[in-house]
């Protein structure tokens, strides 16, 4: 049985995501550090309705279901609790059986602050940005350098962290020939925020990991998700995702449609005439599927827009 | 007189940068944590003699030439140590004159850990060289956002940050035509260590700061640099720059020159046929010189090879 393990469990994607895997059979361990909740409570920005925490929504996972959802909270800035999942010391803070499930096959790495207005409130906002994101990734690199280059990693990136160039956006790639000579390298990656910047710091460590250690990684390069339901969360009300509004961590279509059930007027972003690609949350569920069921290769950074 | 601020002012080309322009007329602060030192010390690789502190070289200093050189002792990956040098709060651990000098004209920024092989010794020196690198140029840009978008920094970065592509390397920026539209973007970037992806990052983030807040910053892209004496260290032997020749810290010629002088083999990099660009250390202080009086305009990042 396939082993999956979800950076991030908590968030928005990645308490549906544990579901979805776990309803397919494969294993499932989940790791959070409840940044998100903690973030919203510190600023003051609520949730549209109140969530179990990731504990519960498992027990009550495997009350409907009969399925374990294994549960680890913690902070993957730390190395050790990283590391932890490929030695075999991780402490679960709910599992059914507490025996170390084994090094997973697929790593799904959610575990970033994904907030731009977030990563520009202040210097000090903006630092704790670089730190988790950067930190978690590099952990994660480290680690499948030293326990496991086989693990496939399936990254979410941003369609943000291109920015917007006056060539066409390529698919993560680009041949460039200059002065008759020829070469692959990374599409120009320039962003319009911090949260942005970090996404590309990201691309730049594992790409230098699958360069030097020969790790697999697919970087799924997103625009903004939005919905609520999936197939897993219609069984019960209490297994729903977050689901922010706000100025913060609430993204547009979200917030849209929040803002048109209350009668609110709808935010103007910029001067409102940007264009952009939105995705469905049950669309990203089958993106990240299929990429767990067919792999990047070794020594590939396969990306997808 | 114009102000210059050296970050990392007790490294190796921060001391003699110091006493250069000390002793063209500059007002000079240096900050440093001891960083070098302290890791030297840590990982058991010692330099070639004993240097005095930075205290007690800014006060040979203007024992012999009348001149101040203001230090500041403290950790600049703490945003309120980086931030005291623009609001004034700046605490100096000696100067002759403990006013507040003003906020720099001119930042040099030497505050990294410069070390490819410290980084990749395992995933803690890993994480040590990411947090340090990436915070302290994070304080600086939003430090420069929030009190001085005037000020002119200057920055090191090397020539590893284009890695070895199958192009012509550029001076820091290529024009791509694609598809039949153009547009001028960073030369893409792919190195072979960790610490040199940081340097990459650090571009990233300036970058950044640069497009959005309208910075002016010079990224001196340097090849390895090598040699002890300048002009004002032949003062005072005191005065000389720290110095190493180990294999963490010790960069290719200065290794070189000590092992010819004791008779030991030469250390074989790679396979030995490597070509390189080496910067004789008085070399560097003319490019730094250079840089400060003739500075990068608003809104834009100069790089130079």
């Amino acid at each position: 049985m396939s082993h999956i393990l979800i950076l991030g469990g908590d968030g928005y994607l990645g308490w549906p995501t544990a579901m979805y895997f776990s309803q397919r059979g494969y294993d499932v361990t989940v790791v959070d550090n409840y940044f998100r909740r903690n973030a919203c409570t510190e600023l003051d920005v609520g949730m549209l309705y109140p969530v179990p925490t990731l504990v519960e929504r498992a027990k009550i996972w495997h009350e409907l279901t009969g399925k374990e959802i294994k549960v680890v909270i913690g902070d993957l800035t730390d190395p050790e609790i990283m590391r932890a999942f490929f030695t075999g010391k991780v402490e679960y803070s709910w599992a059914l059986d507490k025996k170390f499930t084994g090094i997973p096959e697929t790593i799904i790495h959610y575990a970033e602050q994904p907030s731009a207005p977030y990563s520009l409130i202040n210097y000090k906002y903006a630092n704790i940005t670089l730190i988790n994101n950067l930190l978690v990734t590099n952990n994660l690199v480290f680690s499948l350098r030293d326990f496991s280059r086989d693990t496939h990693v399936i990254h979410v990136g941003t369609m943000g962290e291109y920015g917007t160039p006056n060539i066409d956006i390529e698919e993560g790639w680009i041949d460039i020939e200059h002065k008759g000579k020829k070469d692959k390298f990374l599409f120009p990656r320039q962003a319009s925020s911090l949260y942005h910047t970090t996404k590309i710091m990201d691309t730049d460590l594992m790409w230098f990991g699958v360069r030097m250690w020969d790790l697999r990684i697919t970087d799924l390069m997103q625009g903004p998700v939005y919905g609520i339901e999936t197939e897993e969360s219609k069984i019960d009300k209490r297994l729903n995702t977050i689901f922010n509004y706000d100025e913060i961590f609430g993204t547009i279509v979200n917030r849209f449609i929040t803002q048109a059930i209350i009668g609110y007027p709808l935010t103007v972003y910029g001067k409102g005439g940007q264009t952009r690609g939105y995705l469905y949350i049950k669309d990203t569920l089958q993106c990240v599927h299929k990429a767990t069921i067919t792999p990047a290769k070794k020594h590939e950074l396969r990306i997808f827009n």
